[in-house]
């Protein structure tokens, strides 16, 4: 996993480079940031991935833009970010915040199969709810024409995380300010029933189970 | 704020160009995703950020890579996104999220006088917690020599909105598929106080006032 790109220079304690605390992050970040270059400026679009396996497969949409440089690959960054809470130091200069994040470098290949194209869907869906693809209508022919994912090989990257109180200056210790954590989450509501949603069709066990 | 990179080919209905909108979305998003280009490479960093006025201030230590390339200005994308929930459609094809992002192309520029980056310090601070910084020892001379931040105009960008129910096809209306949408939002949970703090001291209103 390692590379001169991910050697973390700044902050190394708080680096991490082993699978299992990669897979972990971008399994449980909803949508992930993707940038690349395009007509040497940057460009970072937000969008849905699953991984699947070695590899992080991505809502081609993102990369519409890059199209061109989409046929043979595309030099990519996939960073995504969790948080955890705002960290409350007794000195400005000491707060942050607690989160998890993972950047990946590599190269995209675009899928073009219909069967992968199909299998990125099925990897889709079941990341926003495990459980939901068994339910839903599957794509047709010519949805998946009309569907673009990339993917790319989990090879390159490395996890930060920072967990824990503040760390103050010693001195600041007698200061009156109150410090901590104030710990934050994703909570999941009531789920609201599409309008147009025959009548009697109650929400699933796999969606109802979902709320925090 | 329009220009050719930010014209939003794809799905232009959802596309936004009003500062309004933006900028609500940049001040309530934690945290930003910052692009650049390190080495002809794509790179994207988590990063605090604050929006003061017509400029977005950057935690700089996201660009410590690129220093080099930071002295007159460097090339950036800034991405902010918020997640409002999933979107379980009848069919896989149409399954989505609902969510609120903001892309800025510019170029930012280092701060580098110390008053500066004490209002930087400021920002992101009251960005954290508003009405923290009246509490919090303020920075030395040498704490901001140690401080990089960067300022982007808000001068290039967009917004991009999906909300409300999932779009199915009219055939699909008649499956029996539960179809609707999970809202999501970000839960502030109960203060942890740090391990290290004086007896004595409870959490301000500034910071209880924040539990959800």
């Amino acid at each position: 996993m390692k590379s001169p790109r991910t050697k973390l220079r700044r902050l190394p304690k708080r680096g991490a480079h082993d699978r299992e605390t990669i897979d972990a992050i971008l399994d449980e970040a909803m949508v992930c940031h993707l940038g690349f270059v395009h007509d040497g400026k940057p460009a970072v679009i937000p969008t849905l991935h699953a991984r699947v396996g070695d590899e992080v497969l991505i809502h081609g949409s993102a990369a519409s833009r890059a199209q061109r440089a989409l046929a043979t690959g595309i030099d990519v960054c996939l960073t995504a970010t969790l948080i955890d809470g705002l960290v409350l130091a007794r000195s400005a200069f000491h707060h942050s915040v607690n989160y998890r994040s993972v950047v990946l470098y590599g190269t995209a290949r675009p899928l073009t199969e219909t069967e992968e194209l199909e299998k990125a869907l099925e990897a889709f869906t079941e990341k926003l709810v495990p459980g939901r693809w068994a339910d839903v209508r599957w794509p047709s022919r010519k949805e998946l024409k009309g569907t673009s994912a990339l993917a790319l090989p989990i090879v390159e990257g490395s996890a930060k995380v920072r967990t824990g109180p503040p760390i103050d200056d010693d001195e600041d210790h007698a200061l009156d300010t109150w410090a901590g954590v104030v710990p934050m989450r994703v909570e999941t509501l009531e789920p609201e029933p599409d309008p147009l949603l025959r009548e009697g069709i109650a929400p699933p066990q796999y969606v109802s189970s979902l709320v925090s």
